[in-house]
């Protein structure tokens, strides 16, 4: 932190626009977390409610589910007040010292988030085994569920935020007015440039630092079961190598001569800190594990009576997580770089018009999330053999797959976090006038490197959603047989041929719930797509009705008032985010009281198998997109200004919602479902027989999600709605604008 | 159909325009059967080679499988003659007589498919059961198998020749010539009509005449298993009445003075059809069901003991049908018709250009195609609730409530071709130059009737996918349960706690296998839309050589080689049909024989559940761009050859491959997947412990499927590959484009 915040820091018009930034920022934040606070205090009580083993218990779950939620927040606070500070050090370096100190400044200001992530989610899990031992498991479903709530709405709001001010600047800026990205004279750059810090540092940095929390989280719980007492030591350490590994990661990510690309330098940063990953977990395993499960204590007779060897099982499994994430970083490279095959193709597709990049970048969406989907497949599949056919061990070792693969994480935050830093510099750049000629090309080639590294991340964060959900589906079955040995015989009647725990998809109702669960994928992503319309369309409302009223800006005879967009994108994200938010919290409720707990286990997976194949084709044809319209940009197919060019930029304003709104926060929703089934199937299973209790959760919990998309869907429904056919948006006040 | 061929054909142009669609059609289905019958021959004998209970049924199940296949060639034969016969009769009408007669037309047109497709499947059907009586069930699998993998083919097939045509006739004529669609001078307009017919009329055809039959098949294996020999009887009755049904409701589809649009007629027609078959089938419940389940024969003990009426069970689950074909006719034509919310939002937001047209699109396809699942989801849900806890009448409820579904079936033909009919009318008449003022407005707005009404026939074809699927799950359960009870202990050994049947989805094998299976649906959507660039950018190459080898075609001097684009039409769509073709049989191979039967399982679940949204998804969109459309056509946001109808235009070509290649093929996609578990179920268990045959089979299934796919990328990758960006492709020879 002190050497990116000692770095130079530009002109004086630089730091100008940059502190505008900051404010914006500090400003959104400050109002989210106001907003959420509702939720922190709300929760904890709810929770506290919920069947527990013991008052401890209860009252850890609700005690730690408010510091998994402040954790997630901090994180993404300090990700994004760096990043901020960052940016114009970043464009300043490409200005005066040129590609490598640039390029260093931006991966050390995502370090310090990288180092956050990992520090916070360490801390937290291990005070929880610390404190409550062989209890942990239960409080650290709190702690999980904290982190991955405020993840997933400073996701949503953080990505409604950036998505509304950047299509609403194009829209008006380069489509109407002809003027280009992060012209000073467009009221919206600022609140683009804030969007791309609250959204891409702040909400991704929390969504890691909750996927890593709600990984720890899975793997001690199946450590437990699976390995003993041993099962809660190793799975720390694991992250604790995760650390070191993060730090030599940082440390040797600097660009070298012979390199074709900055994403050279990054790639060999990653594999360097897998490489190491990998040799010191062996010798880990090896010092904290016994040579036999008989060794282990604490574990099932079952499990102590296995032939196979504790050590060998746990190196496997890591070394499964880092070839995945190194599979992943291969493969999304391939499909988002510029350089690439498929980009090259959606950049030739551009010749013939906007129609076939969209469906060029769609079908390599499409093939990209199957090949990730496969990867993340094979994964699971290569661990559940770990297990030798015993499932405990097999969910083991899905786990201690989803730690490896984060012990990638600290560069792989910094690696995201470089994204909008450099992403942010270009945009100062552009803004001042003050970089030119070939720190301007440095600053453009910077960018491009991070639409890569931003679909990496989402990549890796959508794999341990799938990785932690699978390993949960553990703690799900023995949530429900505690709830099933003890139950009634009204209770046993009621379920049937699921009065012993079974998820078989062969019965149609569990079918049905497997079916809700991947529609709610759907849902969210189409929801928040919209909500990212409605959105820009305020904003190009207001930019329009500034170039409007103040004649003067287009001259540069007067300064537009970036602070209105900033606040119409800060209110309309946090009124935008409950809906997806509260689809997230109350449709497992519903499903497991109206149909039952094997319909809710079939619903996480649907929702698993549908979010996994949804994010990554949302964010890669994203990201691919975004380096099509760079490679028009860098002179191909008639350059900027050719009708190849406004092709790709089309392209690129789809999948803007894409990449950055939709796909990225489908792996804090598959998370945040997953924990609520959790904590809520032992009720499930009690309120079986209890038709009034389930007829009443069902409706309440259905009425208050279809009220929320009701309400969502009465506000003025797409861009275009700000702007009448009849054009009479001269005459029309902004309040009503919306209504 | 002497009623459609006795009506007036036009002035001599319109027909000779109509003739060369004729042909172009012929030629296509022709080379097109030649093609598939490798299969037809392949097939049969390994079928015969797969496990069965007599050689009787063995040879049984091949020869069905051949008529199955050739009932599905023939319904879409026959559907597609009258169909090109139809298109100029509808035109000339609406060019003398006004829109009564023409849709009046246009609708008998599509009646005497739908006649075909009711009548064919009842018949096959029947037949099977009448000579094979209680081995019926193993044979109609072969039928159903034959009618589904035909129908898949020529849905692919159909729908890449059809929007290869359009989307490469648009990119030349209405973007780079800035002549109308359906222009005499574009050599790709022919093509386009053709393409109309050999995929909206001859693969839809098929496709319902398959989920007919597969749905017959269905509820005719579980009315055995369910209600004994009464069990082979009344799932025939309903389709009988179904063709009742079908003859008053296609009779009584006019319009009428005071009707808002076209759509009423249709909506009068299918709802006045519905309603009787819910008479008729109460009243046959009554005449040829028992009212306790012990007066059934030949049912198990479990049954017979059933307290409940299964005539009120019967006829609850064909009304459940019967709702849920209303309910998603009311649904898609909610989120489709011009004069609706959600067509009309996507009409506005073209004023913010291409960009918002996409995301609104996309944002109203995804949001339908949840409510479409989720009613579909109910549906299943309903039924499983009248089996009152027991799982095989739960499923026969399931599988008579697609039954009672498709007793509308004869009316839904009727409406989809309805779309092709009057968009070739449309066509033709715009190609001739013969009709205009009054009767080109009727034929636009018939046309814009077609688009809702092919999209309903989609979500109702999805909806039986999903209904036959569900309820097919008995089936495999009875095949795999019938090799686990003689399976040797290697066997046993070999499948661990999967020993006794369980498809339970928290294993992590078997949600690798859901994965999987999700995956396959975004693959073939993938492939689907990636094979339409392809081949449209071949269309497009050609078009551009013709303009400019024979530069008399822009003054009329000239006419263009329509015959050229047809032929190459032809072939591409032929070739491309393998890659995905290959991946609906293969997949389910690989993954059995790999994972196992319980992956194999789940693995459906996964495309199930991903294949209903995905196609309610894309159909949905694709529908509403081309009505938003439509709707800027009309006149507003600026009408014809404004900026907004530009960008509609673009959503358009956008939703082409969406709505008609890729969304229609899933649900034949779904069923052939389907069956071929099935008939794999029983090896799958058997060399459960033979690696080397398990290996073997994987390994050839995976290769086979990998190599499709590398070579479909082989060939010219995107639409803009046959044109260079240095420009070159003036010097290139033709033969060349594509290599």
């Amino acid at each position: 932190m002190r050497e990116v915040l000692a770095a130079g820091q530009g002109t004086e018009r630089m730091q100008n626009i940059a502190h505008a930034v900051q404010q914006g920022a500090a400003a959104y934040l400050t109002r989210q977390f106001r907003t959420l606070a509702v939720f922190v205090v709300l929760i904890p009580f709810l929770l506290f409610l919920l069947p527990a083993d013991s008052t401890s218990v209860a009252v850890g779950r609700s005690v730690f589910f408010v510091i998994g939620a402040v954790f997630s927040a901090l994180t993404g606070f300090i990700g994004m007040w760096l990043a901020v500070r960052g940016n114009v050090r970043v464009a300043a370096a490409a200005r005066e010292s040129g590609e490598k100190l640039a390029m260093r400044i931006a991966f050390r200001t995502g370090g310090v988030a990288g180092m956050f992530t990992v520090g916070l989610g360490l801390l937290g899990a291990a005070v929880v085994v610390i404190i409550y031992k062989s209890d942990a498991p239960s409080v650290l479903e709190g702690f999980g569920f904290g982190a991955a709530l405020l993840a997933m709405f400073m996701r949503v709001g953080g990505g409604i935020f950036t998505k509304a001010a950047d299509v609403g600047a194009d829209l008006v800026g380069k489509v109407e007015q002809g003027i280009p990205e992060d012209d000073p004279r467009n009221a919206a750059t600022i609140a683009d440039n804030v969007g791309d810090n609250v959204g891409d540092c702040a909400g991704m940095a929390a969504d890691l630092f909750e996927s890593y929390a709600v990984m720890l989280v899975a793997s001690l719980i199946l450590g437990k079961a699976a390995f003993g007492t041993e099962g809660l030591v190793f799975p720390l350490i694991v992250p604790m190598i995760g650390v070191i590994t993060a730090i030599i990661g940082i440390f040797t990510t600097r660009p070298r001569s012979g390199d074709r690309s900055g994403m050279s330098a990054i790639n060999r940063g990653f594999f360097i800190s897998a490489g190491i990953s990998a040799v010191l977990v062996a010798v880990a395993a090896f010092v904290y594990l016994p040579s036999s499960f008989s060794g282990l204590s604490g574990v099932s007779p079952a499990i102590a009576g296995l032939s196979s060897d504790p050590r060998l099982i746990a190196i496997g499994a890591v070394l499964i997580g880092l070839v995945l994430a190194s599979a992943i970083q291969v493969l999304t490279g391939y499909f988002t770089e510029t350089n690439r095959r498929p980009v090259r193709d959606i950049g030739k597709s551009s010749l013939t018009g906007p129609a076939t990049v969209i469906l060029a970048g769609i079908s390599v969406g499409l093939e990209s999330a199957v090949y990730s989907a496969l990867l993340i497949g094979g994964a699971v599949y290569g661990a559940f053999l770990l297990g030798f056919g015993n499932v405990t061990i097999a969910l083991f070792a899905v786990a201690l797959a989803g730690t490896g693969l984060l012990t990638t994480v600290g560069v792989i935050v910094s690696m995201d976090t470089f994204g909008p830093v450099s992403d942010n510099a270009q945009g100062i750049a552009e803004m001042s006038g003050d970089v030119e000629g070939e720190g301007a090309q440095v600053l453009t080639s910077l960018d491009a490197v991070g639409n890569t590294t931003k679909a990496i991340t989402k990549g890796i964060a959508i794999a341990t959603a799938v990785l932690a959900a699978t390993a949960l589906f553990g703690s799900f079955r023995t949530a429900v047989e505690g709830q099933l040995a003890t139950a009634t015989q009204g209770v046993k009647d009621a379920l049937g041929s699921f009065a012993s725990f079974n998820l078989s998809i062969d019965s149609p109702n569990v079918l049905v719930g497997l079916i809700i669960g991947a529609a709610v994928v759907f849902l969210f992503s189409g929801l928040a797509i919209a909500a990212v319309g409605r959105a820009a369309g305020r904003v190009v409302y207001e930019v329009r009705e500034q170039f409007r009223t103040k004649p003067g800006i287009m001259d540069g005879t007067e300064l537009p008032d970036y602070g209105r967009v900033v606040d119409i994108c800060t209110r309309d994200s946090l009124r935008e985010l409950a809906t997806p938010g509260l689809l997230a919290v109350l449709t497992p409720i519903a499903v497991g009281f109206a149909f039952g707990y094997a319909p809710l286990g079939a619903y996480l997976a649907g929702a698993i198998a549908a979010g996994t194949l949804m994010a990554v084709f949302l964010a890669n044809s994203g990201g691919a997109w975004d380096n099509a319209k760079k490679l028009v940009e860098d002179g191909h197919h008639g350059g900027k200004g050719s009708p190849a060019h406004e092709a790709t930029i089309i392209g690129d304003t789809v999948g803007d919602p894409f990449k950055d709104t939709a796909g990225p926060a489908i792996n804090p929703l598959i998370k945040v479902m997953n924990l609520v089934a959790l904590l809520i199937a032992p009720a499930v299973v009690t309120y079986a027989d209890n038709v009034a209790i389930r007829v009443g959760v069902t409706v309440l919990a259905v009425g208050v999600v279809v009220g929320a998309v009701v309400v969502s869907k009465r506000r003025s429904i797409s861009i275009a709605s700000s702007d009448d056919n009849d054009n009479d948006h001269e005459e029309r006040a902004p309040e009503t604008v919306g209504s």
